[in-house]
């Protein structure tokens, strides 16, 4: 390209630029959206910042897998996002601590303990009071409608009755007290309905805030342990309802201003759902639009979503509309309160998530999460409140939520006794294999825990193991062997420029898996398709007996263990495959160990051939030994690989296991080997037994006389079972076989006398030529 | 939303989605690309995919600082891509191992080692020979016309003058043989000139292509260990011009097919530039257009670009335009060689990076970078080649050119005596350090290296890490305190949010840094700004007296923390601030290390055992050998005490300053026992020399003579020296001393002549007695 300057000089510039396309569109991040019920283009309203709210704990017992379903699934999509897709993502939590829940249980494990000191194991007294509390229960039992809980109820109820004849028929025995096992036995059968009866008549004597903040504090901090026994992240910014009342109130009242709440005579506040529906710019339940209006759905969710204190019909009564929400609710004796300008009261479940993450995130929120069980009203009715705050159309982009987590098919819950608390699930799996296992299922879908399910996350677990110690293996052999660091470049020839092609295409699905609304679920896949194909390299230059190119390798396994990083199943720490045990600071335990681990594989590769040289079976003894007892129970694993000694760390436990399996496996052998020398020396013993029978009783042997019916003096048969005369070629037949028995019947009787003198004459004869 | 159903039944459906956007354009990635002179959006031919393909070093020489600006600069760009922006960045890099800097290297150090063997140190013949050589070399000082160049020839000329003058000398003054230590000089002040003159005499009749190999495998070696300790990251595929022959054969071969090149009498192939440039889809010189028909740039670049042993006047007049450059040169006696279908030759320079990125990375290139000098005519031959060999309009999309680098604001050369090699900054600097340098300056612009420009790299350090170890200690002091996970958690408060919206929006300035191509000098000082900001905080809280809180201390540092990563100067494994030395990690090394190593050590003496039962001296030999060759190397002490080996882990810089110190404290214990010897033996001789003093004489021996003024007949002193006579009680002592050296005196001349009479003697006495 040419200009013309002034006085006609021509000067040459640079030319036009016309860059190369690709002939596909380019993924782009796509996300889920409960809103749309579709995968939404993701874009984040200021630049690359993500503002990621999401609905926490109510803490009022232990945490169990349902929360991890929520939790582990939104932080593996929290990391895709930040690690990944490089977004600056703030994360934001809430901790429910003021709730019916939690006051109800406070009180109820509070007047509990009072009651278990008070009564001094008096067994007349807490009959009585049992009796007294099982009539109020079975009206619980009545009341109930969901079928499963009315079971567990029942249950509940049974196994009362039966602790107290347990107690009374120890009493007709002994004739005397009964034992304090046995009362312990009763008062723990029957806590749940002397707690109910208990709170019942004397719940509004309970004023201290510090008995419902313990119960509240004890379980938040479990939840905080077990999030992070599951390596969950922690959020940047954590909000606690007791921590923002002001907050709270300052939101419902500008909510009255804009004319969507009202307050009730007895001090409570509620959302106004058809004030909000009839203004054109608003729509209630946009997550569920189905619900609204659908009076059976609303009361069904009333409980669960009010709370159990809150839902009494002179509350009920108050309220304009059935769909109208809390927002504040007056607090009777025995409930925490706040002062506030409608009196004595406490914020409703909705209006907390709404207050806190405005306060801190602002007005507008890129994505919002939470299980799906709270959609509706939950979610919902936090929406409206945020619209109804803001007084605009729009205050959220994203709604993600996590799928349901069932148990071996069937929903999780305490009566049909398939309830895993986290804790409970991490004495049998690492956290690792549960976040694998999380992976293996789409985070919005439905995630089915089961023994096969974790056996299939266990055994991609073990598939990347292998591939990486091996891998590692080879990267530490080529540098011990390699004398300058050029040698380490190999070059790529064909065979591995044909395989980094795949690596990279199968990476480029990778990616777009990810952009497909966080597609673990393929990513694993394709994971796994990757180590596959670096396997069979591996295994190729094997054959060829060729160190594979190391580069290559290292590229794979570092790609790999990049993505699992990027999950949270690898520590940053770690360059190349899972760190050798869980403990932290074991990551670069490897790279500490290796190479005393090489000196001593050197060595013990030195000894033997030596050994082997000399002749020497004692020192092939300890070599043995060495491997295959010693350093086992150090966790490591010395593997021959032509003739060279791979050095694999393992963890001692899968050791172990290989040992035993190893030992089983020689057991079936040597079983085996037994059974078959057996069979061959019965064999043997049939054949000369047979060697030894008459020729006249061949034909009256067991399985052969009852083919025949007449025999002749040779015991030859003349005659076949039905009365048939044999035939002659059959005849002939059967003389042969007497021959041939007459034969063998008498060299192995004379050799039977004879012993070794047959063998003499025979030297003898040579001899004698 | 609702929608008619059949029989006029209304449903409520998901309302519209209107997602929320920002008011601001999002920043997107823009890449400097010296293509068109302008930063441009970056956008990869395939999804996240980048093919990145950057010139590596010609391996004749040491890696200096200039090769610092190159490959650290575009390792922060690689880096900032893959690790920032999430690309999966494929890095291909050439090693140019064929060149003809690396043959007349080679070629000179090979005839020179063997001219100081021949010449056995014979100044006559070294004198003489040097003479020639001068004649011939101060043809070459003619001939430069660079001003620097021209100088440092001239300081060489006088040098070599010199060290002959003082050999000269030295010999006059000995009327012999001059020294080896003046000889040496000598050669090494003639090294250049004396290896050009016999290269010219001799170059011709090196054909071992070993003696190339082995210079360039050399200096390859030590790039990659320079790189190495800069933390620069290695390439996925690394490429050598000499593993890739056929495919540049082939790639000539293609480019002469498609009408842009000529193959020249003496087995050469030229690149046709002017059928190239005439072809209107084709257009040379597309990065520096200014060069193309500049007939005296061209000439400049000509020995640069052609090598130094291709441009001689018979090459030159083959070519069909001054501007065709070499693909494949004929080589001559004396020149490494490959057959070819032209006959015995080498590839040129610019061949070999198109014929090698085209092997591995195909037909499309995203990014091409390198040096700043490379552009013309380098990078555009390369260009040229490719689009010739494809004949297509474009095969690179973003050709990114690192800045230059000075030193002080002037060149780095050799003559100006300010070249810095890539191990001599590094004695002075931190690796960490020379990086934060690099950062503070943009990649693509003038980088000046100096004192002071180092001093704003250390500083910036100091503030970061100073603000990491409060924070850190922060965060200690609060686990510690709390004793529940809840309590780490504080409510972010006024001042908290206000300072979160202040984060939020460096990390935003940080991000649009970032995305205008990689411009790290403001991310460095957006960096600053936020420590600063926190550094404001932690000083606030502790003026209230309040412990800040610690989540969002964390929060910062950890963000600066990734950031650091991100550019590679902080490790992957550190999750807040700059990784401390091993210190901490020693404790538990030993605790990891030593089950292995008692492994090893009972393994071996086991064995050690059996061989000596066996009288197996090969493996006794393996034994011996572990302990003190293989072992000491790996910091292990294998000690034997009590016929059980001791296991002593110590690092191997202690295990060799106390190998140092022992034979220190050995030679100095020897050195004081033949002080104290020599002291012993003084004494004693001293001794003996008195007891030869006849009595008269010892009081004028000096020291003694001084104190007195004069004597008797005998010798004794009358009168001290002031004049004095002595007194009575003096006279005796003086009396009694004289007696006593008579006696002395006597006996000891007895024994002189008497031998060991006088002990005999003694012992006859007393047996007498």
């Amino acid at each position: 390209m040419t200009v013309e300057l002034e006085h006609g000089y021509i000067k040459r510039i640079v030319p036009e630029w016309k860059p190369m396309t690709g002939s596909e569109k380019k993924p782009e991040l796509y996300l889920y959206n409960s809103l749309t019920r579709h995968k939404e283009l993701f874009n984040p309203v200021t630049g690359n910042q993500v503002k990621f709210y999401i609905c926490g704990p109510t803490v009022y017992d232990s945490t169990h897998l349902g929360h991890a379903r929520t939790f582990l699934s939104l932080d593996i999509v929290r990391r895709v996002l930040k690690n990944y897709f490089n977004y600056d993502v703030l994360f934001v939590m809430n901790i429910t601590d003021i709730d019916d829940k939690i006051i109800k249980r406070a009180r109820q494990n509070y007047l509990f303990d009072h009651y278990v000191a008070k009564t001094c194991k008096n067994f007349n007294q807490i009959a009585k009071d049992l009796s007294l509390a099982l009539i109020l229960f079975k009206e619980k039992y009545e009341a109930e409608k969901e079928l499963d809980k009315k079971q567990m109820l029942d249950k509940m109820i049974v196994k009362a009755n039966e602790a107290v004849k347990s107690v009374e028929k120890e009493l007709q025995a002994k004739k005397g007290a009964a034992s304090d096992y046995h009362i312990d036995l009763l008062l723990n059968s029957a806590i749940d309905i002397l707690s109910e009866w208990l709170d019942a008549n004397l719940g509004k004597t309970v004023s201290d805030h510090a008995i419902f903040d313990k119960l509240a504090k004890k379980y938040e901090n479990e939840f905080h342990q077990d999030m992070s026994s599951l390596y969950v992240l922690p959020p940047h910014v954590l909000t606690r309802v007791s921590e923002y009342v002001p907050e709270v109130i300052a939101y419902v009242e500008r909510i009255i201003k804009n004319g969507y709440a009202y307050k009730t005579s007895d001090g409570s506040v509620y959302f106004d759902t058809v004030s909000f529906e009839s203004n054109p710019k608003h729509f209630y339940a946009k997550l569920v639009p189905e619900a609204y209006g659908d009076t059976e759905s609303a009361h069904k969710h009333l409980k669960e979503s009010e709370g159990g204190l809150s839902i009494g019909i002179d509350r009920l009564q108050e309220k304009k509309n059935p769909s109208d929400f809390a927002l504040w609710k007056s607090s009777k004796e025995g409930e925490p309160f706040w002062d506030s300008p409608w009196g004595k009261g406490r914020p409703g479940w909705h209006i907390e998530c709404s207050a806190m993450n405005s306060a801190v995130l602002g007005e507008k929120l890129d994505i919002h999460g939470g299980g799906c069980d709270l959609k509706f009203p939950h979610h919902d009715n936090e929406i409206a409140q945020c619209e109804a705050y803001l007084d605009n159309e729009n205050w959220v982009n994203y709604f993600l939520h996590a799928g349901t987590l069932k148990i071996a098919g069937l929903k999780m819950s305490k009566s049909l006794k398939n309830f895993i608390t986290i804790r409970q699930a991490l004495e049998t799996y690492t956290a690792r294999q549960l976040r694998i296992l999380f992976l293996m299922h789409t985070w919005s879908e439905i995630l089915d825990y089961s023994d096969q399910a974790m056996e299939k996350a266990l055994q991609f677990e073990k598939f990347c193991n292998e591939f990486f110690l091996t891998v590692k293996n080879y990267l530490r052999r080529v540098q011990s062997q390699c004398s300058d660091e050029a040698s380490s470049y190999q070059k790529f020839e064909a065979e591995e420029l044909q395989r980094l092609e795949k690596f990279l295409s199968i990476k480029q699905e990778i990616h777009a898996a990810l952009c497909d609304s966080v597609d673990t679920r393929t990513v694993i896949e394709k994971l796994r398709e990757m180590v596959k194909m670096g396997n069979e390299y591996i295994r190729d230059k094997e054959k060829q007996n060729v160190i594979p190119n190391c580069n290559f390798l290292r590229n794979l396994a570092e790609y790999v263990t990049s993505i699992l990083k990027v999950f949270g199943t690898i520590p940053e720490s770690s360059q190349i495959g899972f760190p050798t045990e869980t403990s932290e600071s074991v990551d670069n335990k490897e790279e500490l160990v290796m190479p005393y681990l090489n000196a001593l594989a050197e060595f013990r590769e030195a000894i033997r051939n030596l050994a082997i040289e000399a002749k020497n079976n004692n020192i092939l003894a300890e070599c043995d030994r060495l491997r295959d007892e010693i350093l086992p129970e150090l966790g490591v694993r010395l593997e021959d690989r032509n003739n060279q000694t791979c050095v694999k760390l393992v963890d001692r436990e899968t050791l172990r296991r290989e040992q035993e399996q190893k030992k089983a496996f020689e057991a079936a052998k040597q079983a085996e080997k037994l059974r078959l020398q057996k069979e061959r020396e019965e064999k043997e013993a049939a054949k000369e037994a047979a060697k030894r029978i008459p020729p006249e009783e061949i034909f009256r042997q067991p399985n052969e006389a009852e083919k025949y019916s007449k025999f002749d003096e040779k015991g030859i048969p003349t005659h076949i079972a039905d009365g048939e005369e044999i035939s002659k070629k059959q005849r002939k037949k059967l003389e042969a076989a007497w021959e041939k028995q007459q034969k063998l019947y008498e060299q192995t009787m004379k050799n039977g006398y004879a012993g070794m003198n047959g063998h003499s004459k025979q030297n003898g004869t040579t001899n004698g030529h």
